[in-house]
């Protein structure tokens, strides 16, 4: 019989962290850096002091709880994920991970083992960037894809910055975030995505993370009276759409893993009665596959060219504002997860990742893989996110064979 | 020879009382109701004062200057337009018809004339609803196709109502609107468009004006994360645009007269790494003929059955929220206008409004027609809003006339 984690008490942490900014729906809003978010690491700080477990924070904010090893000169192996929500969040994304990672540290506690190199759970900040944008700041600034002084300058809704609450939080004085090494990482997610429960499949082995590119578009033509004005001599944005949006949509149908959205898009000056003088949208191209994320952005800027060459009234601008390349989970971690899977006898599919996750970060600098179980109708984001007890328990458990594994502690 | 109006007299007019709120690129900013639009209106009074024309006002906050016929008891023949401009507008939208109106009864004084009946000139409440929604709302009270109290209610954006601001400036106590006689109604207006421009036609000859239906359309999918959900899978609302705006562009296209707009689209909740939950778009239609509106109309309705047919996926809701049906204008005052037209050799060509007016309004109690010259480019609502001294000249020579001929006065 395999090691198991003990199921009740991780569902019961994730039922009562929950409460912490629970909200009428059954979801979650602890948005990051508020006083809920602090109270949620508190909570955890104190299941943490139960097992010894020191907790330590960086200067932009990342928590971490370790469990000392024979050797604690040695780099940590991390399990990590975040605690910040959504503002109509659910009670999983990000706070499975966490709590899963303390659960395994408990789990060979209990079982009287002392690993040879020290655990270490983290508690990324700011994974979510519904409060300050961007997403996953904790992360990024650790493994330098983000500068410390340019997030700390990032200011909410309400004109408060990241630094005045790092500030504020007692954070700012700790070590800088960059200087931590680790030896590998490791991320229990739910998927966010519907596939897992459609393929009915327990464990998503996840290989790597699609690449994205982002574009701003805008068509440019000219503002008139819509009721004047002919149709002939109209300088109509709108006029373009159709081929356009037609276009994208194709692109997004190249093969069955590549994603296209359009998930904004707006007309200005955005009166019932004016031809629009521009209309704005954002592309979101993805990919797993390197090569084919670029033919899809050369495919876009061709569709572009035939618009403009069909449409020469119009302007049409483009601007590539994000590039994000696919990223290759490590092999040998890769080979645990599965090795986890079996050892349990779960079912389990291949997977590439499609959201952002901390993981995607973290893997700039340490060897990192991730695990992904299925969540009901693949809703995320969204206070009916939900994922049950026993796909809970099964995600654990790979996690924490993987780190069995990877610490040799059998 | 027949009588002419006093060009540069009603040229300097409108260039003082555009310095009134007058803008740094040549515009105006003189919005209803505030205390610039007052002083607009103070320094109109004073010119009406050195002709002894008595101002009046009522209870919408209406104004009329009125000059004294033989028999004062009988109801005016009314010259109108409106002294409120839009926040970036122009010098000539509005103020033009008023100004005007006042050389018209100038220019009769000046030749020893007293009409039979009074003649008075209207500047009308917030013709252009950039502060108030809506527009023409003091010719929409008169008429009776607004209420009083339902349109003293409406705030505008700092919180301050209609009702406050009448009050504030001393209107509340003056008489209801809609119990003021009037005989006849007249307004010269720029086009507003670019027909009569590149016509090469001096004067409009304002037939009627287009009718108007107003839809608010949404298109209902699935809210899913960019990344990990398949396309095949998707219910983007997106999906469904190409087909609907070529076809809504096509039912604008369905005759020369036609017009269809798509002025406002909105993606929800307008996130770029976001499958769309819902778009929400407007549709504009209009048509002069009363028959083919409705024609459209059915065409739009039948568009959307067959989207609804073709993606089974997403829900497609429509609602009709305004419609404004064709006017036609006086027989009677549309001749007296060409007949001036053709007493000062000007060209002309016959058009139907397609903006709102006071005129459209005023239409549904009082025999009514409109003048229209030409402007640049077919600009308005736009700091660069232009009409040549020329063309105001002839505008208002043709108001002149139509006066004239209406009240026999030769």
């Amino acid at each position: 019989m395999p090691l198991t984690i003990n199921t009740d008490r991780l569902w019961n942490d994730l039922m009562e962290i929950a409460k912490i900014g629970g909200t009428q729906k059954g979801g979650c809003n602890r948005q990051a850096l508020t006083d809920l978010d602090i109270e949620g690491r508190a909570l955890f700080a104190r299941w943490c002091a139960v097992y010894e477990f020191e907790i330590n924070y960086d200067s932009i904010g990342n928590m971490f709880a370790r469990m000392k090893g024979q050797d604690d000169t040695m780099s940590p192996l991390v399990i990590g994920s975040h605690l910040d929500t959504q503002p109509t969040g659910g009670k999983y994304d990000g706070v499975l991970g966490v709590l899963a990672g303390l659960e395994v540290m408990r789990t060979i506690a209990d079982n009287g083992w002392t690993p040879m190199r020290p655990i270490e759970v983290a508690s990324w900040m700011n994974e979510e960037g519904a409060r300050f944008a961007p997403a996953m700041m904790g992360s990024g600034v650790y493994s330098g894809m983000l500068d410390l002084n340019d997030i700390r300058a990032v200011a909410d809704i309400e004109g408060i910055s990241v630094g005045d609450e790092l500030d504020r939080h007692g954070y700012s004085g700790f070590p800088h975030a960059m200087g931590k090494a680790m030896h590998e990482y490791l991320e229990l997610h739910i998927e966010q995505g519907p596939v897992l429960e459609q393929e009915g499949k327990t464990i998503g082995v996840v290989t790597g993370a699609q690449g994205i590119r982002w574009y701003d578009l805008r068509i440019r033509g000219q503002e008139v009276h819509a009721g004047p004005f002919p149709m002939a001599m109209r300088r109509d944005p709108m006029a373009a759409l159709p081929n356009l949006i037609q276009g994208v949509l194709d692109i997004g149908r190249m093969d069955e893993k590549a994603r296209a959205t359009m998930g904004q898009i707006h007309a200005y000056p955005g009166s019932r009665n004016v031809v629009p003088g521009h209309v704005d949208l954002t592309i979101d191209l993805r990919h797993p596959d390197e090569n084919t994320l670029n033919e899809m952005h050369d495919r876009l800027n061709k569709l572009l060219a035939d618009l403009a060459e069909e449409y020469k009234a119009l302007e049409v601008d483009i601007r590539l504002i994000w590039h994000s390349p696919v990223v290759a989970f490590d092999d040998e971690l890769i080979a645990a997860v599965r090795k986890g899977v079996e050892t349990h006898g779960y079912s389990s599919l291949n997977i590439v990742s499609g959201a952002g996750h901390d993981a995607l970060m973290v893997a700039r600098k340490v060897p990192t893989t991730m695990v992904f179980i299925p969540c009901r109708d693949g809703l995320s984001h969204n206070e009916a996110e939900y994922t049950e007890p026993h796909q809970v328990e099964a995600g654990a458990n790979v996690l924490l064979s993987a780190v069995l594994d990877r610490l040799d502690l059998t």
